[in-house]
């Protein structure tokens, strides 16, 4: 039974039939109350929310929460303090929206080491990047229009700049190593640089690009990293398109498993609360509490491996200037960094002025490109600044 | 711990170390055994099999089973006795291997009513129909690719004739819909007669040919069917290569939600019968049994739709003597069945002879293409059989 439904706003008409006497301002007397056996926390944000899941687990009651940003930032607490009183708290919906890949996850992979996993886990970027592409319209145009409808905040920073991504990498990673990744040691890069003709000469080169969250181990590392990704035209995840989600998990026995569906909205996200809340009254009904350990926070930790360390291959474009010897140039900056030049992408425009290449480099480290980039953008033939994406294949 | 393991051939070495003093030949005396309180069955087929679970259930024990031919046609009898005993059966291996689509539809999408669900669930005829395409085979040779690679068996007869994606098929509408969904009311097509132009004309015209099991509900009735369908080129679907399974899932909370992964194999199965054997065992643990009920058997019975009422678009293939008006008199066939056309595609190769004629209908009744092919295969100027593929978009 549905006991009382705690707001801010109580008076405003949300189209839905609600007794009147459910409601209140007061959530914490909500949370305090003995005829409430399970807290369902759709707040968001790390103020109030904090305090009252808090709360809840501390006088032993199960939690569903959707909360990343509280999960991401105080995960190691808030599973912490679950671990001590024995209170469930579920958080299917805080990754993925509508679609069970936390429960996955936790269950169904769970003979599984997984070896790594790339998401799509922000629709508003999704929808901004495919739009782009479907409507070669600027990065600016897709946002508004994701404004327009609804798929984008008036401030869309949370989203286009990473954030929002990586508090559900941190989330993934945590259930998958089975400890707590920093927030602050993700490398975060979101998607406001990327402009209508790298999308275009991405696909020229077989890629579509989107904005990946990438997390795996390997060599006693765990990498987790957020930024704009080239991904091959015939990867199942260049096929998720608009507002949709997909993380694809790659287990040792499972092999690759995908998961896509609608990663925000309020049917989706009730979907998977509802899933959360019928599991959290079996485990009261069978009184068998943390049935499935929160998050396994029993994991070895380890090392994290840092974004000058990361190997990938890059996408660059170079503004120069069209004269004979500069592409030379460039190539030897490159070549001094041991970084290789897979293909090279040249639109004869021919103005006389800046033009743009276009060139595909094989692995090299971050480090390497940093330190390459940071020369070429002191050259005169060089004009505006480098765009690098890196493709995961 | 792992008690005992019953095969008929317990002397052939797999591999894999194995203290001998677990092997017998015997299984029911390990479905007997006081010592052994789980029982995994992975013997498949419907003789021995359906003993051995009986007794097992009988018994009380929990089993854990990827038997998708004996839960297809007695899963009736087997869901029922669980009911009656008890005791818990998990089958999540059955449809999908290593994908969580069981544990999805019973757990992470149970908010929902299922609306419709579209599967890629043969990984044999994916494997087949993607190298049709890729390497621009004939059915026969992509089919002996497959047996070569270890994909399809010598006998394919149950994959490439639709059976085992049928038998899949119906352990999903019963989870889906509540009710049995009797094997016989199944129209099953298998991809015998896809021939190598259909894939290419299919591509042409914004299609990759799949064998689909679609089912879903609609005015009152439920549909259930196996054949090969023409599906849109920018659908997840059509992504899904190889040997990969896919199911999508639209429910009426969380929209269209997709899965994706390896349908068969050794460590796929595994990493699902696991996850089955920690549930299980939570459940034993927690002395709370059928947490989960084994199947929602409860739902109200649906007419299932015939056949011939179902409604789809078609895309179909003549052959056709290359004379003037014989294109006239086809199109007035079918026209005379309310049929229209929505698009042809006539390669140039006038011949003299026959020539293939391709075209995609509107939408219309099953009953209405059955007659109007009948009565064109009788006219003088056809030749070969009409290739009939669904269009499923």
């Amino acid at each position: 039974v549905l006991r009382q439904i705690a707001d801010l706003d109580i008076e405003r008409d949300r189209g839905i039939p609600v007794d009147r006497k459910l409601l209140t301002r007061d959530a914490g007397a909500v949370v305090r109350s003995a005829d409430v056996d399970v807290v369902v926390e759709l707040i968001g944000g790390t103020g109030a929310a904090r305090e009252l899941i808090t709360e809840a687990l501390k006088l032993g009651k199960p939690v569903v929460t959707a909360n990343k940003a509280l999960l991401a930032e105080f995960g190691e607490e808030i599973f912490g303090l679950a671990r001590e009183t024995g209170a469930d708290i579920y958080f299917g919906a805080s990754v993925g929206g509508g679609i069970p890949i936390i429960r996955s996850l936790r269950e169904g992979l769970v003979a599984n080491e997984v070896e790594s996993m790339d998401g799509i886990l922000n629709g508003t970027c999704n929808y901004i990047l495919t739009r782009m592409e479907t409507e070669q319209v600027s990065f600016d145009e897709a946002l508004k229009a994701a404004q327009q409808g609804g798929y984008a905040e008036e401030d869309p920073s949370l989203d286009i700049d990473g954030l929002d991504t990586a508090h559900k990498a941190v989330i993934l990673a945590s259930l998958a190593y089975g400890f707590y990744v920093p927030l602050s040691s993700v490398h975060v890069e979101g998607i406001r640089h990327i402009s209508g003709p790298d999308i275009l000469y991405a696909r020229d080169l077989g890629y579509r690009v989107k904005l990946l969250a990438v997390i795996k181990r390997g060599e006693g590392e765990v990498e987790v990293r957020v930024h704009p990704a080239l991904v091959p035209l015939n990867h199942m995840l260049a096929s998720v398109g608009g507002v949709y989600n997909a993380v694809m998990v790659r287990g040792d026995l499972s092999g690759n498993t995908l998961y896509y569906g609608r990663g925000a909205g309020q049917s989706p996200t009730a979907s998977t609360v509802i899933a959360d809340v019928v599991d959290v009254v079996r485990n009261l009904a069978a009184a068998s509490p943390q049935r499935v350990p929160p998050v396994p926070l029993g994991g070895r930790r380890a090392a994290l491996r840092k974004m000058s360390e990361v190997e990938t291959r890059c996408y660059l474009r170079l503004s120069v200037l069209d004269k004979p010897g500069v592409f030379a140039r460039i190539a030897a900056v490159l070549g001094g960094q041991n970084i290789s030049i897979a293909s090279v992408l040249q639109k004869e425009e021919c103005s006389g002025e800046y033009v743009p290449v276009v060139m595909v480099t094989h692995s090299a480290q971050e480090k390497r490109f940093d330190a390459a980039l940071r020369e070429i953008e002191t050259m005169d033939v060089v004009g505006a600044e480098t765009v690098r994406v890196r493709i995961e294949d």
